[in-house]
């Protein structure tokens, strides 16, 4: 099987979408899925344009990567400087990736007009910066900004500045169709004839501003290319940049081109929307392979055509890339998925046990309401533990408030709550302040059962995410909260859904501890009372 | 300029899409819009499956439509019926329109599995259904379900099914890709090869299953298909069909070709976001052409290049398509963008002006602590309006509480808010319940201000985002609100920034107010006091 390189951007051009605004931890978390997934090329900032990029690279080098390799992302020096002196090539050295990509101009125009240089001042520059970073040690993917645009102006100069890079030391040369405007016919003419000149390093970058970047993509690579530059939800700005999720399993399913390795395929609905979670966008229900929509039927005679065969509307299993079809959820095939995930807990069980369908009725009644148990794996397994009767938290809360106050304009801290719990017959009632209901909530609730349980003050949480579920309802639309806790060895997620944010923060807060003393009562075999 | 015939599907195939549900009215009103565009043909429905689209069908009897013809869609007719005799074929006449779009196997595989009939039989329910709507004096579009992957499977009986149609009578020939997993090649072969055989009657039909239908679409026009069917958002089952508002402008302005009259390419982000409105979807600002976001810049290099050269950065000038460039503000960006933003507001400020650079570094402090104006258009005019002291909100919150409780597990509504309000020497206090302590902040906020300003009570919330901003701090970070507002004629989106999401709403909802207290001061000339 023919290799083809998988290049994310997520993290650099996908952070030039609207809406997104990545911090540190949301880029590790993503790096980390990405490796995890089979990614080749993590392309995670810019750190000569951006200071938190910087310190991303500094905290990455702490990671440790199975698969996939960090590139660090910057331009051409700057045309006052020699690359020995400037300042902007130096912070791309210091960000310590093995590989850099460096974007030149592959446009006489662009160069001219844009930049203000002359072509041959613009190939010097383009040289010169490669060989800095070869003889520096880096691997150099040159990225050819606007190459299809000036490939359809000046052939010539463009297969120039190709030349240009590749003698200088580049290992990929990545066409871009920058502004986004390329059919992918005329894409695939290029990056042939590129293939033919230059061999097989040819990559490609596309931009989605006429709804053609995966078509493009996937022409370029049945034309050469080598390697495909994306983001994995087609983040990116204006329209976004190309969607690998689409792209991949169309490379690999489809034409028999090795992307990913082929046991990661399955999980690229997961990681899509685990991406979707830490960036804070609800992927589009109809994203090819990943949505949740995109093998969900609704024609009363599709419905019953794929009952009867499901490739009669269906391209792919979708299975293979770890979605569901949608309205088979209750049938046979939804009971084994269930049982998949409930194995560890309940082995014993089978496709036509009772629990299994009560099990499934559950499942469908809180997703109805909006839980989503992708992410929040403890308050799954707290359902399912709950509903066989094998857990049950050994405390009760009886009784809660929250008042926030505020006079005139500003004093912050003036959110407290008071709590009251029960285990068996001893009853403790406390209070405390924080930073907002929440905070002052998650506060009183942990003093309050410290007294029962000390190990609760070894736990805290390490993150805390709100979705507004039905914008069209504003403030009263129902809230899903992800929280994200950790005892120091392990990290679990739990999940609270009401129209009241407190009420949902509460259920997340107390499904985080019930968590923890789940784990102990496992591994210290601890009677909990209750 | 070759001409290419546009056929929208979005009141049929469209209404496939889940969250869609069209009324009779909102049919009619999509049908006038899309015959002032200049859309050829319309496909309004499947009176043969259901009531509501005979009850269009009527109606739109007395339409006038001057450039859109409309087409009503069924099948062939049932294998145990004679067309003279099925029901369906009767419904389908009543409809009423010279043109009728009827759908058969083009696959072998369909036939014989799914429909349950010989491939001969196939053939024959295809010729005579298309004969009687003939006989009847319809004009009749033949759609091959399945085109696609029954050439691919057994070309000579796809060939066999589209002889046969043409042969009854059919003007059209609708290659359909109705799983969506073909190729553009590959389409574009079969096109082509369709286009030698029968001439130019071929017309393509594709869904969004592996992203690729706009350019299936367009490479299949290129082939040689003289009609493409689609719907103007991308509305449809599973991922959507073919989304005509990215095909249509890159048909006519880079190919040349002749869709729509020339004058209303300049309509079209307007035809479609109207279409979104009546439809009750958002559509997503990174829909080519036509997006909020389309043309939208944030880099600051990007946004220097745009300024220099339009061009640099955009693939086709955004008032072709009725679109407009935006500059999102950003850490990145300049005085010079900063002052093309607040020309509306301070049309004589300049680059070098003390209040530019004040201005400068009030929005550089407020983007540190986590404030994000791209969206939040309305606060940011606030703050421009206050630090150039030309609008302050003339009423003072003196004082909020909220109060959130419960008791055991359950009840659901225990959140109440108390607001006091000064305007001038006059206060008011009041409280109110809610969904959750926001919810009844906001309600409180607006009763204690529609004493003083009835119009507040024109005004509602339409959406309402939390963002947590600093997860490594969990319930202690900092979160970012984002509210939408809207008076019915005005739509305007602001922003608060906190550790305490009350305190963030708070600062959210004031302003959303204060805008709206602006806007009536701007035009109504009003003096509002304070």
């Amino acid at each position: 099987m023919r290799p083809v390189e998988i290049f994310d951007s997520t993290l650099r051009d996908g952070a030039q979408a609207r809406k997104i605004a990545f911090t540190v931890v949301d880029k590790l978390n993503i790096v980390r899925a990405l490796d995890r997934f089979g990614v080749r090329y993590i392309e995670a900032g810019n750190p000569t344009s951006n200071p938190k990029d910087m310190e991303f690279f500094e905290r990455a080098k702490g990671l440790r990567l199975e698969r996939a390799e960090l590139v660090a992302f910057g331009s051409t020096h700057h045309r006052s400087h020699a690359p020995e002196t400037d300042p902007l090539c130096q912070k791309l050295l210091e960000a310590g990736t093995d590989t850099v990509a460096i974007f030149g101009k592959a446009s006489r125009f662009q160069a001219e007009v844009i930049l203000g240089v002359t072509a041959e001042e613009n190939l010097r520059m383009i040289r010169d910066t490669l060989r800095f970073f070869r003889e520096k040690g880096r691997a150099v993917f040159f990225d050819a900004e606007h190459f299809f645009d000036g490939f359809a102006a000046d052939e010539d100069y463009a297969f120039e500045v190709l030349r240009t890079a590749k003698e200088a030391g580049a290992s990929r040369l990545v066409l871009c169709d920058t502004n986004g405007g390329t059919f992918p016919e005329e894409m695939a003419a290029a990056v042939r004839k590129a293939a033919e000149r230059f061999g097989d390093i040819i990559g490609v970058h596309c931009h989605d501003d006429i709804g053609c970047a995966v078509a493009g993509s996937i022409a370029a690579v049945r034309a050469g290319a080598v390697q495909v530059q994306g983001t994995f939800l087609g983040f990116g700005e204006r329209c976004g940049n190309a969607n690998l999720s689409a792209i991949i399993p169309s490379l690999q399913l489809k034409l028999g081109l090795s992307c990913v390795p082929p046991e990661s395929l399955p999980e690229l609905t997961a990681v899509a929307r685990y991406i979707g979670e830490v960036s804070n966008v609800v992927p589009a229900p109809g994203l090819p392979y990943v949505g949740r929509g995109a093998f969900a039927h609704k024609g009363g005679m599709h419905i019953a055509a794929v009952e009867k065969c499901p490739a009669s509307f269906e391209h792919i299993d979708p299975a293979a890339v770890g979605n569901e079809r949608e309205m088979l959820l209750s049938e046979m095939s939804g009971r084994a998925s269930l049982l998949r995930k409930v194995h560890g807990i309940a082995p014993w069980l089978e496709k036509e046990s009772p629990e299994t369908a009560k099990l499934m009725d559950m499942l469908k009644r809180l997703e109805h309401e909006g839980y989503q148990f992708e992410s929040a794996t403890a308050s799954f397994e707290l359902c399912v533990l709950g509903a066989l009767g094998l857990f049950r938290a050994p405390y009760s809360v009886e009784l809660f408030k929250i008042i926030g106050e505020r006079m005139d304009s500003g004093v912050s801290r003036l959110s407290s709550a008071l709590v009251k719990v029960r285990v068996d017959e001893r009853t403790e009632i406390t209070a405390a302040e924080g930073e907002g209901p929440v905070n002052a909530l998650d506060c009183a609730l942990r003093k309050a059962l410290e007294v029962f349980y000390p190990a609760v003050c070894g736990i805290h949480l390490i993150d805390y995410k709100v979705r507004v579920m039905e914008p069209g309802r504003a403030t009263a639309a129902k809230v899903r909260v992800l929280i994200e806790t950790t005892d120091g060895a392990q990290t679990w997620t739990t999940v609270g859904v009401s129209t009241d944010i407190i009420n949902a923060s509460f259920q997340a807060l107390t499904d985080s501890v019930d968590y923890k003393l789940y784990l102990m009562s496992k591994t210290e075999n601890l009677q909990l009372g209750g």
